[in-house]
């Protein structure tokens, strides 16, 4: 089985990919017991993050993944993620950067979303 | 005992105003198991950590906390914390965007940092 930064890092080239292409799929990465704070909001259940994912207002996304860093968290087998990028949205030409942190979880040889944080990070004045 | 988000904001607040204070102080919050990635350099352990932390390329620092966002991590208790905000360093007038996330683990009626990991956050192109 790959490492915990192999992992990490094969999932988060899966989940942007997946987010930019058809947020719908990303169903498939969160359970019941899931919770995602986007933009300070917190939302919990897989039925709700996709909600909240499908109901952004944009409809064209691109990330760029800058850094990612993992470390193994906890003694189940958990993987935590930070990751730090930019995003640009419909026709805006400007990115605008973002992080996000994610606690991955072991779940029947693969690994579902437990924790999702995403933050947009503005220019410091 | 106040809730996962007061905690955070609590934790979050401490920590900041001891980083800045007096690095060699942090050590009360670290374990043994404890893992920092500091601008993608992992050590771990307690006492590697405030090494890496007390030997950081500047004598003053001064952190500003942007936004705190929180999360009940896993069913041990945890508290998963991102923080997005500017730093300050020795007489540099411009302040860098950072983001950091901990993951908090309860300890005899308190809390110790399991996963910290921080990176600088540069404008996006």
């Amino acid at each position: 089985m790959a490492g915990f930064d192999e992992i990490a890092k094969q999932f988060v080239d899966f989940y942007y990919k997946a987010f930019d292409a058809d947020r719908t799929s990303l169903s498939a990465l969160y359970r019941q017991e899931s919770m995602l704070t986007f933009e300070s909001v917190a939302v919990a259940t897989v039925g709700s993050i996709i909600e909240k994912l499908t109901s952004l207002p944009f409809q064209k996304v691109q990330h760029r993944v800058d850094t990612t860093d993992a470390q193994p968290s906890g003694q189940h087998g958990g993987i935590l993620v930070m990751v730090t990028g930019a995003l640009m949205v419909d026709d805006e030409p400007k990115p605008m950067n973002f992080t996000q942190t994610f606690q991955l979880m072991p779940d029947s040889g693969s690994f579902f979303v437990l924790n999702d944080i995403f933050k947009l990070v503005y220019p410091a004045l």
